[in-house]
């Protein structure tokens, strides 16, 4: 029985997140078992319900860990400006069809997101995850305005219309394997970012 | 137990399809039963049976009988260009948070969608309501480059970027009881239409 008394050590929490990832990524929600979650993982299922009682605590644990990923994903990239920036971020938005582990892991977000309205152990951690991949986005935009790079725009709303572009492509393209349906969306995402967002005359990088 | 050989009329494959419906909305679909699905129906769950086998088969009948949505949105929408009718249409993909129903039913889709990989009978009827929301987006986009309404933009590119960013908010807005995120993105998506779809000198309808 998980401990609520004693937190969960960083390097712990680490392991469990990735392990539960990668369960998500192979078999979806749905059917996402603990064990099939230790099966991912160099610790037992008794260690799992050791620090989590359910099946959706990991899954939460999973998506609090996440709310980093986008800084993570933009550390290796050579972002000198705004609009640099930007495009990096819609490209990592895009799931990448040719990679199955991320490709798995954004169809098993569309689906928790799914549970959201029904699920009160799910529902903060997603907002939460959702809300700060918005922020950054915004911020993003903000700063490219700022640097008079962007046009006069508003960042809460093309980071949501971004976010929703590149999110959409999971269900329509990924879920149904219409890889050119990805494709395209990648594709006139780059294009909105560089003719709508991006100032005339400042050049996309 | 279902008869293979005997098709269901349409009218009644029609009422059955308005409680799937019903039901998806009302409980997503993870806990949809047959029994929720005759709770909404006139007919009794004996005869949801004496038709349907399964809980995904009684779905997959949904998703056939959906197909056609589109035509009847826009069956009501005085569209006399292909700028109006392709705004109309952003307007009815876009799910209107304050129709409880339809987000439902929006929701619901996005959680089948995320079964899609995992599961063979509801992929193929999903990829054909999918494959048909974009043939008749395509299509407006293609009325409207011929009568010189629109630029020689790529139909398809245009009507996955339309269709993902559209459906994109259903997750990140409306599972998430983010309003503001779903009238952002009907905003932008207006805008991206009027500003990169239709030609300049073409008034948007």
């Amino acid at each position: 029985m998980a401990d609520a008394d004693e937190p969960v050590p960083p390097g712990t929490k680490r392991v469990i997140a990735d392990a539960v990832r990668s369960a998500l990524a192979a078999h979806g929600y749905a059917d996402l078992t603990t064990s099939k979650v230790a099966a991912e993982c160099p610790k037992s299922e008794a260690f799992l319900f050791y620090h989590y009682d359910t099946k959706d605590e990991l899954v939460a644990a999973f998506l609090e860990s996440s709310t980093g990923w986008i800084e993570g994903e933009l550390a290796g990239v050579e972002a000198d400006s705004a609009t640099a920036e930007l495009l990096a971020v819609c490209d990592r938005l895009v799931p990448d069809p040719d990679d199955p582990e991320g490709a798995g892991v954004a169809i098993a977000i569309m689906e928790l997101l799914s549970h959201a309205p029904y699920n009160d152990t799910l529902r903060e951690p997603l907002r939460t995850h959702q809300v700060h991949v918005h922020d950054t986005v915004a911020g993003i935009v903000r700063e490219g305005i700022a640097a008079g790079e962007f046009r006069e725009v508003d960042p809460d709303a093309t980071a949501a219309f971004v976010i929703a572009a590149a999110e959409g492509s999971t269900g329509s393209g990924l879920a149904l394997d219409r890889p050119e349906a990805v494709a395209h969306v990648r594709e006139r995402l780059r294009d909105y970012v560089s003719s709508r967002v991006v100032a005339d005359g400042a050049r996309p990088g």
